[in-house]
């Protein structure tokens, strides 16, 4: 994972590939958000959705799945020299379009702002606006995740 | 589900009950957030969680479980009169505490704003500080969802 100082604003990246399956798409519903439309095509058929759709936080899950993923590979690629704080929470989630079985998605993401901390001056945030893209490239999803770096050479 | 006018400013409730488990934890991480600290104690032991800690992502779908609960509970005593559209998204979510196998969660709301779509008349935005504790009474996540339900008597 990188440091504070490998961001800059405006930085922009894609990664990530997750095909949506209708039996996770169920799954996950079933156990977290068992509202009919996420459940079956019968019951979505009388909704805006048309069809059984994922729901809106399954959707945030494969994101993360596929932000880790990345994470994982930089990490390897890197060694484990890691920088990252973990995150703080997200602005500005917006569900955009719906999700469905069979969609394949991705993530594209460009850097806001890179702050420094006043009172902590080990480390500082980053935030970042992710765009979650379907295979017709139509935005399915955007949010603003805060996430927390080292800076390099600073004890903490 | 309620209707728009069912809504004013600074109306509060305290609703749900989660139990989280610890293969729920394991299980939701190994699908979405494979980092090891989401996985055994082992390894959350030499970072800030100290033990295995849940996926901020898993408490925002368990969250939502017992949303969709409340939800479905409130429509079973009312009748299927549903005046709700869904979640356009999410401001201001943070993971303010680690959540850990073992923790009870609950869910207080507060309206924050009742806003009339100018644009669609049938129609209003209703936003809402959502905060989840965990049994010691902690704040572990706060968030602000946006959904949408139908105004009474106004045709689509």
């Amino acid at each position: 994972m990188p440091w504070l100082e490998d961001f800059a604003v405006g930085d922009r990246v894609g990664f990530g590939r997750y095909e949506v399956t209708h039996d996770e798409v169920v799954a996950f519903a079933g156990a977290y958000d068992p509202q009919p439309f996420h459940l079956d095509d019968a019951a979505a058929a009388k909704t805006h959705f048309k069809r059984i759709a994922a729901s809106g936080w399954h959707t945030c899950a494969m994101t993360m799945a596929m932000v880790v993923k990345r994470q994982q590979e930089i990490d390897a690629e890197d060694g484990d020299d890691s920088g990252g704080l973990g995150a703080v929470g997200i602005d500005a989630l917006r569900w955009l379009r719906p999700v469905y079985p069979g969609d394949v998605l991705r993530c594209e993401t460009e850097v806001l702002a890179v702050t420094p901390s006043r009172s902590q001056p080990h480390m500082g945030s980053v935030k970042s606006r992710m765009t979650v893209f379907n295979q017709h490239d139509q935005p399915v999803l955007t949010q603003e995740p805060i996430a927390l770096y080292r800076r390099r050479g600073q004890a903490a």
